[in-house]
């Protein structure tokens, strides 16, 4: 068994951030682990992109300054996730070797100057990015700063140039063994795409017209398999010489490019990357979202912030501060959703560079600034708790399915479904969930389900035979099911299932045939019985066998299913309007049995159990007070509550019941 | 003379759609023919996207699926319309041959993966193309289900690249003579851009500001003719094996790319796509200005609808299906309009590729779907109605002059007029026609117009020496005519007349000088004596040789003419809201002695005469009472009907008036 | 001493346009001479797109034609300033040498067929150039119709290719000597951008993510003195056959592509295309703005309007025309703000081409139109205002800072402020002090401001220290300063200064502590105590030693300094509506001891002094009464008016005062 985040907690959280000393002269480095210590930091990320400081000539290493940075941390009691530097190769190896720059589908070419110029197929990006990793994992696998590793930094790249095109081929013959079965998943009878010869095959590349969707599908699962090489080639090569350190890379948060559960199971500590926006009012659902999927890509146990901002981005539209308070909620609310590592990009504000206006945890004021003196707060915050929670786990009795190849499937040209992304409508349905205090897990619709009471489908237009088998088997079993929209349309080559929903599952919710899709227009909305519908409708013929309909009220579809009910089976054919999807899944829910976290919580509060800990945290200004029975410990301030809780401003309580 | 579509239809309209069985397996085809004949199918459209097919490997041609289709096919008396494959050539010959791929004007290349990945001046492809029609045409020039060729598809694309340079210098050279006449021509004198060899001319590439707009003209005439040789060139092989059969290519609907009356002339029948959005409240009047124009280009004779969809089509922003009973109101609009031919992309919906959510006859929902249901009662329509409408003409008194050379021209970079594109206007125009139940056809500039009673020119910023002798002898010889603005800006070289509108027009209509154009801004409106004008003002100073004029009322033109009658010469200035278009123009028409086809038709409700019959269209869902004079026999239902029909949701009356 | 204005006007003001005659027949250019000589005309440019009429073939010179014009020019008491044509190489330089045309940063050549298609790197290019421009020099040194030289025209082009990269290093090594003071001033150990050799470094090309500020940074200046360069190298050969005579070339208004300070030294006169919306009602504004702009350029002494439309400039989205009187008024006011030059492009409006929709002195409709009656009334006031004004000047007590590397730098990627560009910021706070009517000087801020009794900074992102020391001496040698936000943020690299706010500037307003910028979203309003503010806004805690704040109210800043007043130092941190800035203003200006131009003006009307006149200028249509105090006599009617003058529909008074 591999190590863990455990491993590297050993009974702390995590505190930290992103730390690039070679960005400051040596005499800063001093202050930084003095206000590190300060604020209670544990853990820093050093290296994400020291690859031209490392390696300034080919095969010419320099890990002076390192060596000093890590014993510095390692005197003032900071542990070091260290980083492999592969993100952002030195100008001198696309000068040296083009054929590392990755080219789009426009045939440009993408240069240094920037970060991640690499091609995820380039033979000679790979073997020089091992060259460093190996240099790196040699020269620190003893250092007794070191915990853990990351790998790379957010992988995100294309590539639809010939070095690229030539692993697409091999991926394809292993995919699809033969040509015939190639064309034959391509559906290349369509416009007269025959492939007669694997050298015919290309990335997808610009076109007239539309592209063969099946070819885009099958290249996006390549891309994320490419990264994922990277990825295991430099996890291969550190683990070989820390065969006890966990190794980590950050995702973005529900980010479209990789496939996050595939990738999840190669990473020994899965960590993210949290960025809600501080002006949107719904950004604490946002984030709880990533936080159970992330969550749940790290199988339920603890998982790692990676990244998070003490208040501005950098690349934002309207790029506001977090105001005051919000970052204290925001990370404890991480650790209530199973977080045991809160850290920021970055520690100290850059003054030069591309993210100079992203904020840090000591920000261009200096340490007399707002943001540094919350850290310190946040910091105390996560001291106090840490005996009490680290390790502790989060349960819930609910699942939302969430699948990339299916959103990489629904994401195509001249799709039926172009007025929103998947995003949008995964948040809708697990705001609904958030709203109403049911505690959710994500999981892959090929996962056992059985563990859930309720199993909730936003979205999932491609479903393979496996995972129709796998959702019928669960209701089978006594669990309950609620389908959204553009679910079970495509089987796993993109081909349209006979009907344009996969018949067991018309069986399942009472549908006969599903005439035609009626989407929405911006801002459109649709009458059903009780309330109203946005972005789609449908055209249904129930079968008679649904026990519960609500139809579509005027228009069109009037007196046709918007909503079927069949025993533990729904479908929903409309994304009612907020209020409406919350009422619907809480009745669904308390019908199986799920009970929310809390009862009467006022609004704006989000009340999660972690571990024997009740969390309360108010997202908004205006104070509040929750019913709260029984007699509890706040763990963050000592308190003992009995009956009821009050939060202030952004508040948070951690609350223990005490013996009555 | 050539065969035309009476060779095809003798005495039935044809109904169908394209037929790609190669997408099929085997034991689908014998269902295919089964609801074909259920359906009223009598012809089909096979072969369009079938190169690869075909001809899999270089050389190497495999037609026994296609002899089996066509023998099932020919077994069940469904015809077939056989289409050459050249629209999308197998991925082999992109791969072989990288010079016949287009090149656009960033020098991006266009790859095969998508469709139509062809350069219309590559010498390879056109010999591959030529070579594959050939084995086509040889092959099944006597099969008994022939009964027309279909050549490529929606022929559309440009070409910047070098082999495209070449080929352009050559029409340059036949167009213009010698560099002298073309730079003249050009206006090269300008930004000194003088040619002082062929070599240096280049189709209009990227450049760093404006482009020279007579370049870019010709270059469109280029593409246009270069477009058309590919057809004739195919169209030339298969008369060649059957010149007793028609052949056409699809246009698409006031398509930009193609001059539609150069083209027309070369077929022997004209076909063409429709493709109203079934959310457009004036869907039906687009249908009906496509229809009007498509039978123009056949010269009145009758047309064929090669596609439309039974629903969405998979490119659109909003794509609703069609409502129940749109599709037969739009079908039958198309016979009221003259076609002998209603056809479908396509007969059954295809489950992979890029179209796969374009509507179908058969779609995914099967033959239990309602557009199925839909289709069958179509195909029994139209049954009853050929023997009464097949071949019969629709007569027009009144022409909207149209002419591509005069859109491409007035397309341009940094032109006056760029709130609208012209189909904005032309739809305006036609629409106050279409409401005023005046029937109405297209006409070229330089057409004989002595037929026609009113002659109407929403905007011809280009007009020739030719067109301008031509619409003054059309006035001076007793006909009506009404412009609208940006009428006679430019000549053939698209060079402003002198006083920027041709000063022979403007002593027809009595107007001295144009002193500006006063564009308005989107949603702005200009007060006129009785109504408001959009999108477009002048300053004009008239002669005082008009005898009607509406001033503007208010702002800088206060007084000033908005629209100027002189005799029977009518200049408009403004584009005046729609109610007061249609009456400006249902007064002049009146008095040109042109009568509607019915009177006192209730709003919604379109009526048209073919031939003997009259067809009551009603495109809107409230039941309604039409007056019609007489007593009729209604040749769907077999009602008779005296002094009034009744019509309810998009419903359709075809009226026989029958002996008092 | 170079040559100025002067030498070319000796007592007149220059009026005219640019002068196309090789786009004509002979015979026109009679009819031009005698029109110009109707209108007033004084001086035409001649030859500024000429290239490929003067040298058709390489080498091959043909002036016959021009020295006919310059010959009948002469003849008619015409000046001519010649240009050089090098804006606009013929089509035989970019076939014959492709490395000529300039790359796009996605590396896309901009071919000919347009104009600007030259690499300002171009080693052939600039020989080229030079032979031309020698060729013409020599010709016409000694001609007597010659009075001034334009080089190139509108300077504007980028390029990223091989030989721009190779000129690049070459700049960069001049400022910055070494690598290593390369990568500091770049911030390479950012992203891993170090650079070991000076071939890995290039011009900023498309790359993955955002760019290196810094680099983007040296990139705009590098263009800028590229360009720079060849108008120096045009400069000096035209200079060394004719010293007598002034150099100018045209800069766009307020253009970010050069920096204008920089540029205006290398001119012997600054000239400037001025192109106000005439839709704009504000655009009289916008054009004094521009005006006080060139004429601060200039050194304050008299200047010229390179170019301006009578009406339609074929590049507006809503292209509309000059309504009756317009033209007057804004020509009058650039003479009013130190013009002693009236020009337009163009003198006669094109029939072909890519401008020939841009209006001209004669336009399509001829000399009958209005414009050109308009344009006659023109030339008549400039010729009974010319012995009163020429060479006049125009002082102000009121200077803004504006300077282009601060423009550059603040516009970079992932910047703080993305929601306006600087010229809206600039145009904000202009507008305040031109309806406040407080003449305007613009200076750099490492300029002498010690003249001025209030320097406003509305924004300077980038402050170098000289800059910095520039502003607080300035302060303490008695003047006022009164700063917007984001000023003062960066150092000459980019390099955010501690606190993102100099430290001294921070001393000099009362700042402690800049803890957060809140920017604002699209009309986003920040209550202040008596108004709003908009765009911006900041978490700013006082020092305790300003006199004056201007609180914010509501939302989370309640309570913190929105504007800072420290005796003579103003910080103002949002960007107040603009009546609160006008009323800012002009307290703080009171208090200065600026007195505004007139006292009572009614709005829309300006009041400007130039020499002893005072120019009343009325942007208004109806007609208004303004107090002047004592008697004076109108230089353009020769009335006599006492205690008043009334002012039409875009009114203008010139009075000179009369003794009492």
């Amino acid at each position: 068994m591999s190590p863990g985040l455990a491993t590297v907690t050993r009974g702390r959280l995590l505190f930290g951030g992103d730390y690039n000393p070679e960005q400051w002269p040596e005499e800063t480095w001093q202050e930084d682990v003095r206000l590190m210590r300060e604020a209670g930091v544990t853990s820093v990320t050093v290296g994400v992109f020291s690859w031209s400081r490392l390696e300034p000539r080919p095969g010419v290493f320099d890990f002076g300054w390192l060596d000093r940075v890590m014993d510095l941390l390692h005197a003032h009691g900071v542990g070091v996730v260290l980083a492999t530097p592969t993100a952002s190769p030195p100008p001198w190896l696309g000068r040296l070797h083009p054929d590392t720059l990755p080219v789009d589908e426009d045939g440009r070419t993408e240069f240094w100057g920037g970060r991640q110029h690499f091609s995820h197929s380039s033979a000679v990006y790979r073997r020089h990015a091992a060259t460093v990793t190996e240099a790196l994992a040699a020269r620190y696998a003893g250092h007794p700063a070191l915990t853990m590793w990351h790998i790379n930094n957010e992988y995100c790249t294309y590539d639809h140039g010939d070095e690229a095109a030539a692993r697409f081929r091999t991926w394809l013959k292993r995919r699809h063994g033969t040509l015939d079965a190639l064309n034959t998943a391509w559906g290349t009878a369509f416009w007269s795409q025959g492939y007669g010869d694997w050298q015919e095959i290309l990335p997808p590349r610009r076109t007239h017209y539309l592209k063969n969707p099946a070819q885009v599908l099958d290249f996006r699962r390549f891309t994320s398999d490419m990264l994922l090489e990277c990825f295991t080639a430099e996890r291969d090569i550190v683990r070989r010489h820390t065969p006890h350190l966990p190794v980590t890379t950050n995702f973005m948060p529900l980010f479209f490019g990789q496939d996050g559960w595939r990738w999840a199971e190669e990473e020994d500590v899965v960590s993210v990357d949290l960025y809600p926006d501080p002006r949107d009012p719904l950004g604490g659902q946002e984030g709880a979202l990533v936080q159970d999927l992330t969550r749940s890509q790290a199988g339920g146990g603890p998982w790692m912030v990676m990244e998070q901002a003490t208040g501005a981005v950098g690349w934002r539209d309207v790029d506001r501060p977090k105001p005051r308070g919000l970052d204290r909620l925001w990370s404890l609310q991480a650790v209530a959703r199973g977080a045991d590592a809160v850290c920021y990009f970055q520690w100290r504000q850059s003054r030069q560079g591309a993210e100079k206006f992203h904020s840090a945890m000591v920000g261009h004021a200096g340490p007399e600034g707002r943001v540094f003196q919350e850290v310190k707060r946040i910091g105390a915050a996560l001291a106090a708790l840490a005996p009490h929670v680290t390790g502790a786990r989060v349960t819930a009795d609910v699942a939302v399915l969430h699948d990339w190849h299916s959103w990489w499937a629904g994401t195509q040209q001249a799709r039926p479904f172009d007025r929103a992304d998947l995003p949008v409508v995964l948040r809708a349905w697990h705001r609904a969930l958030w709203e109403a205090h049911l505690t959710t897990d994500f999981a892959h619709p090929e996962h056992d389900l059985s563990r859930y009471r309720l199993v909730v489908v936003p979205q999932l237009y491609l479903l393979t035979d496996t995972a129709v088998d796998n959702l019928l088997s669960y209701v089978h079993g006594g669990g309950t099911l609620v389908c959204g929209f553009l679910t079970g349309v495509a089987d796993q080559d993109d081909r349209v299932r006979p009907g344009a929903l996969d018949a067991r599952l018309r069986a399942l919710f009472g549908i006969r045939t599903l005439h035609a899709w009626w989407p929405l227009a911006d801002g459109e909305r649709v009458g059903c019985d009780g309330f109203d519908g946005t972005l789609w409708s449908e055209e249904l013929e129930p079968d008679g066998t649904a026990e519960e309909t609500v139809p579509y009220r005027g228009g069109e579809l009037d007196g046709l299913p918007a909503v079927l009910g069949k025993g533990r089976a729904w479908y929903v054919s409309t994304l009612p309007v907020p209020e409406a999807l919350r009422g619907l899944l809480a009745g669904i829910a308390a019908d199986a049995g799920v009970r929310p976290v809390l009862d009467r919580v006022p609004p704006g509060v989000e009340a999660v159990r972690r571990g024997d800990l009740l969390f309360l945290l108010h997202h908004g200004r205006d104070p509040v007070t929750v019913d709260v029975p029984g007699t509890h410990r706040d763990l963050l301030t000592g308190e003992t509550l009995t009956g009821r809780a009050e939060l202030g401003r952004y508040g948070v309580r951690v609350l223990r019941a005490e013996p009555a």
